[in-house]
């Protein structure tokens, strides 16, 4: 019956495709054409020339050291693990070798290679590591059996022409076909969502098909199998849902969670782990494929996204930790230089990517790279300027978005996005800042040592739920110190925040400013934050309003996760002799009590240093607010956390109230001169001038007596508006939002 | 009387001197044929010129912004002390930039500036801030007054001719006289000391001396104030003695702290900052008083000591803090561009100082900046090659000292050297171990933020008595909790370490042996580290023998202040509720208890990452050994230490006993490519296989089966005794004090 079928999609395929039945190869990611074009071009562009010899003496390495095929036993980090991972990368540029160099000892290692397999597969049962949702074969989880077969499919192109009918045969009756039906109708679960996961089986079980000339596998591939018959809300071993409403395949992991803006609802760090499979296939489809038109597949999202992603990276060019994210994954992953030269080559050409190659330093070795070594060799790179942006979340971008606000070397990150599946944080109007590459207020990232067996075989680690998931571990509101939506996934998953204004355009003066009604029943947050650089300052200061109207009193939590060392505080505190736990659940119970005090009406101020930079933070408070210095690290018997320090403004029994702060990167330290310049606020006050709920305004005053006011409308988001309000007697007209005064006597 | 003393004086030096009194201006650092050559070779190294257009620039900014001579108000760190500061480093550049562009603004800067403070100084009370155990006018302490003067001496003498000799006159009698007196005679207690303190003070009253022709003045400088009648054993707020027997001045401050090797008995950052008044009152006594041979003094210590202090940074240049010190100072300090222009220029020429001088990337503006320019633009650099070196500590080199074992990335600092003065800590056979530059075993360094005013001053905290200074801060045993000498500074002083072997001549086998048996009574220590490179490992390991005979039973506790994260243990172990300190004083008040558990006979490990890279320790333990896990912060209300970690190895109720590790650097990790290569320990055991008053033998046994042998003589060094030992039945053979037998089936 499925034979039957097949024959007659192939028969289908034949009608609409042309060449099908007499397919060359490599037509995947190489093709014929390509390869000749690129033989021609060798010696001619250095940066191809220097990847090419890279890739050469790496593989000339492997080939010297033997092909070792382990039988599948280890987590991540584990030897048999990593030895997979390093054949299939090293098939696919053994391939590529082959094509380019037209050497065949390439050839014949990737085909012994392939027959390894070919002879271990058949005889493999489930991975022993028991973990997955969706136990893999060669490795603990389908996922990585798709990682395998998304490189090994590319080497298995690039060497097709070089195998015996009766070589080729033998490889896909035992080896692929098996292999691709495996991850796919063996593992519905896997292959039939919306998630990185998915994408990466998709494009697996296509890439595959493309090369073997089996459409069956192609359509499974971008439309996902058809009756699968999932459990609604059922969910994976990482608490995500395995099925959602709609589509599957490829297209609907196009559709769903990427924004029109680009922006891919898992955030940066899963989108570069996505965006290998997305274009690497998409590439393929645009060549075997041509008439999907997949790189301009809703409003050409895939080759936008890029630009993106890059743009969600600090100065040094690493992804701010949105949601599960590592530290430290930057544009220079092998998956960012696959991005940038595809988006370069099959897009327009946009000479900034060229800027991003020559810091990475390599190419493809395909069409892309090649394209991209001959653009910058005849001087068509651009620098890359990272602006201020505001990305939408959500397929139709209707589920809030993401805002970098930048200048000179400060970047502020302010969330507002979805839940972002199952790697989601419950992080509402959370943000983070950075000062020239280095955190100055940190989002902890994920609680994890990807692919470090010792720490829990590189998995999540479960203080990735107790603590780095929590809200507590993000700088934005705590309610009855409990996460946002109860840190229910189920839940947050039903919502989203709200933009409500957005103001990039004047470099001088940033705003933006978005809303939460769902994450606390009762509770609407509001959130402003504004980048501005007056001429008082050397550096712009930062001012964040976040107001809050709640149908009952509560406690409310606001933290900051300051990094470095306290140099001064204008609040008195103690420290006790013992450190306690702050509390017991929602990621309370990883934090020691330091030190706390009660403030007086007025302004707290915190003053510490990093990286030798001086930073202070001042916040309005209330008679009773309590400050909490807090320590990471309770109830952490394995040392999966780090030590990290967090200031906590405590308000108790209140209902409506709003929160207040100015954060100055004011001055810096040089431990080889010796000297500190400016090393103390030059703010002596902030105040709340108005609260209405039509209307915030808050003032600062500098220690030279001039003052500086924000007028925000609460309500009314529209540009247009006029807006007329009395402050200190004097009258305020603005049109829009907000309107800032700068400081004056 | 004293006036005529002084006539007395001149008319001596006139007989031994020739032309003092026709003396030329410049004469100090600059001299008028030097300021010719210089002219001469402007335009010609793109070095001096650079050195120049920079501090061209300051200046002029400088002399655009104006002159502001403050009241003295504030610590260090404060206002009036920072802007002091600032104007004598502007005077002494202006001063230059007048005799090599012969532009009269610079000069009439600096001749306004210099009235300015003479009207100024003549009002001056003590300065209101009362730490000091010496007061000072202009600055908190008479050591920042005589800054002042060493670098005002030489603007002073180059605008000396451009001056009127009614101007001169006002300014010595009313500011450089009294100024100079009140530094010395007026201030005995801080100019008759051995102590860097004095350094600056003697320079200071000799520069201003050799300006204005005023011998009594140099006399003074060289050779101390002669009945001074301070009180022995007195202190300073330091709580160093003020005066011990012997000789004071310039000289006494060259014969006492400088070793024969040129090792600095106070440790590298405090030769760091005597080195600008030792050898710029050097030059000056080069310049104007040739006949004291000042640059071949004892075996030319000066120069030799320049290269001694580039030895003891790390592979970034950063000096090792030994004793107080602050971590990040570094080569490229401007006290070094000073050290080593003219280490080159008054030395041999030594082709690896270009190297510095290059990487500085400024040169002094005088004659030796320009010999070095000269040289390197003549492409006469060399590689500086920092090797293992070992330096002996004291006046003659009788007092221990300080050994750096260097091999491919990885640098052991071995300290068993003297009390090194008032800034010396109870560190008797510590250790700190770095990689590329970063540390991977660190010393705590000084608990000071210098210039930071909000942290007491800029001065050092309390905490630098009760934590940095404590023997529990540092990698070296502590017995019954207490510090070696007791924490007494009049005690450690008496005592000092010895060496009992060095080996450093071999590259791939470094060993440093050193005894101790003062730090406690009845406990004798012995410490031996070897550096060693292997075949069986890609980085060497580093093998740590602590043998401890004692008259009694102790309590030993063996700490290694590891930087970085927990990775693993091969140990179990409990982590407490809540956090308590781990004892009430010599520094265990400041370390919480994280977690602890109790050894079995056989290894101890921990593995850790830092900065990407692992690391394990691994040692042998006894029965009941238990390992406490701590966190730096207790009983720290201001925040003002680091929250680091530390592993302690306890083992009570001993008595003779040795504590065996073994440090392998041994992989690595990239947060971009999430590759992690050899994560774990290759050492499966580590054994004591003879422990003898005689001999002491340990074997290491790798993964691979294969096992080495490091064999010590523990009473015999002498490189030609010949030793016979039997270790599992095999017998070894061999010569001098320590034998190692490399891995073998």
């Amino acid at each position: 019956m499925r034979n039957q079928q097949k024959t007659y999609l192939l028969f289908v395929s034949l009608l609409i495709c042309t060449g099908i039945g007499a397919q060359e190869h490599p037509n995947l990611i190489l093709t014929k054409s390509g390869v000749e074009s690129i033989r021609k071009n060798l010696g001619t562009t250095s940066l191809f020339d220097s990847s090419l010899k890279t890739v050469q003496n790496a593989i000339d390495k492997e080939i010297a050291s033997g092909i070792d095929v382990p039988i599948p036993k280890d987590y991540s980090g584990g030897y048999t693990h990593e030895r997979h991972k390093r054949n299939f990368l090293a098939m696919q540029k053994a391939g590529v070798l082959f094509q380019i160099l037209n050497d065949e000892k390439y050839a014949v290692y990737v085909r012994d290679m392939l027959f390894s397999y070919e002879s271990l597969y058949k005889t493999l049962p489930l991975h022993p590591k028991e973990r997955s949702y969706a136990r893999g074969k060669l490795f603990w989880q389908c996922l990585n059996d798709s990682n395998w077969l998304v490189y090994t499919s590319q080497a298995y192109d690039c060497i097709y022409e070089f195998l015996s009918k009766k070589e080729r045969e033998m490889l896909e009756k035992n080896l692929f076909q098996p292999f691709a039906d495996f991850i796919s109708v063996e593992n519905p679960q896997f292959f039939n969502r919306v998630h990185n996961h998915s994408t990466w089986g998709n494009a697996a079980v296509g890439m595959i098909g493309l090369v073997m000339g089996d459409d069956e596998l192609v359509d499974r591939a971008l439309y996902g199998i058809k009756d699968a018959n999932l459990k609604l809300y059922a969910k994976d071993n990482d608490g995500g849902f395995i099925k959602t409403e709609g589509k599957a395949g490829f297209l609907a992991n196009l559709d769903e969670p990427f924004s029109p803006d680009g922006y891919y609802t898992e955030g940066p760090y899963y989108q570069r782990y996505a965006m290998y499979p997305f274009l690497i296939f998409a590439v393929g489809l645009h060549n075997a494929r041509p008439e999907l038109k997949i790189f301009e597949y809703k409003d050409s999202v895939l080759l936008k996204s890029v630009k993106t992603l890059i743009n969600l990276s600090d100065k040094d060019g690493e992804f701010f930790p949105i949601n599960d994210a590592q530290k430290g994954m930057s544009i220079f992953s092998r998956e960012l230089t696959t991005a940038v030269d595809i988006a370069y080559h099959y897009g327009i050409k946009d000479p900034e990517l060229l800027d991003i190659a020559q810091k990475q330093n390599r190419v493809l070795l395909d069409d892309s790279g090649m394209a991209v070594a001959k653009a910058i060799s005849q001087g068509r790179a651009k620098p890359f300027l990272k602006k201020s942006v505001a990305y939408s979340d959500g397929p139709k971008g209707e589920k809030g978005g993401i805002s970098v606000l930048r200048q000179q070397d400060l970047e502020l990150v302010f969330k507002y996005t979805a839940q972002g599946l199952s790697h989601g944080h419950y992080d509402k109007l959370s943000f983070m800042l950075y000062e020239d590459g280095h955190e100055v207020i940190q989002d902890y990232g994920m609680a994890r040592f990807v692919n470090i067996e010792q720490k829990g075989g590189g998995n999540y680690l479960k203080e990735n739920k107790t603590w780095a998931k929590q809200s507590i571990a993000h700088n934005t509101l705590v309610v009855n110190e409990t996460s946002h939506f109860d840190g229910k996934y189920e839940l947050g998953s039903k919502y989203h925040s709200q933009r409500f204004f957005s103001k990039t355009s004047d470099d001088k003066v940033q705003v933006v400013s978005a809303k939460e009604g769902s994450a606390y029943p009762g509770v609407v947050m509001h959130r402003t934050v504004a980048m501005i650089q007056s001429k008082e300052f050397d550096k712009p200061m930062l001012l964040d309003v976040f107001k809050v109207n709640a149908n009952k009193k509560n406690t409310y939590d606001f933290p900051i996760h300051f990094m470095g060392q306290v140099i001064q505080t204008n609040f008195e505190y103690a420290a006790p002799g013992t450190l306690e736990t702050l509390g017991t659940k929602n990621g309370y119970q990883h934090l020691y009590l330091e030190a706390s005090g009660i403030s007086k009406k007025g302004n707290g101020k915190l003053t510490w240093m990093r990286n030798n930079q001086f930073y202070t933070w001042t916040s309005t408070t209330k008679e009773g607010d309590v400050f909490l210095f807090t320590r990471l690290g309770a109830n952490d018997p394995e040392f999966n956390l780090r030590r990290d320090a967090g200031l906590i403004l405590r308000r108790k029994e209140s209902q409506n109230t709003l929160f207040v702060s100015v954060i100055e990167a004011h001055g810096e330290y040089s431990p080889v001169t010796e000297l500190s310049s400016n090393s103390t606020s030059s703010i002596l006050e902030l105040a709340i001038e108005l609260d209405t709920d039509m209307y915030t305004a808050i003032s600062v005053k500098h220690k030279n007596g001039k003052r500086a006011i924000l007028l925000l409308s609460n309500q009314d988001p529209s540009p247009e508006t006029l807006h007329k309000q009395k402050i200190n007697t004097k009258e305020h007209q603005w049109k829009g939002p907000c309107h800032f005064v700068d400081f004056k006597s």
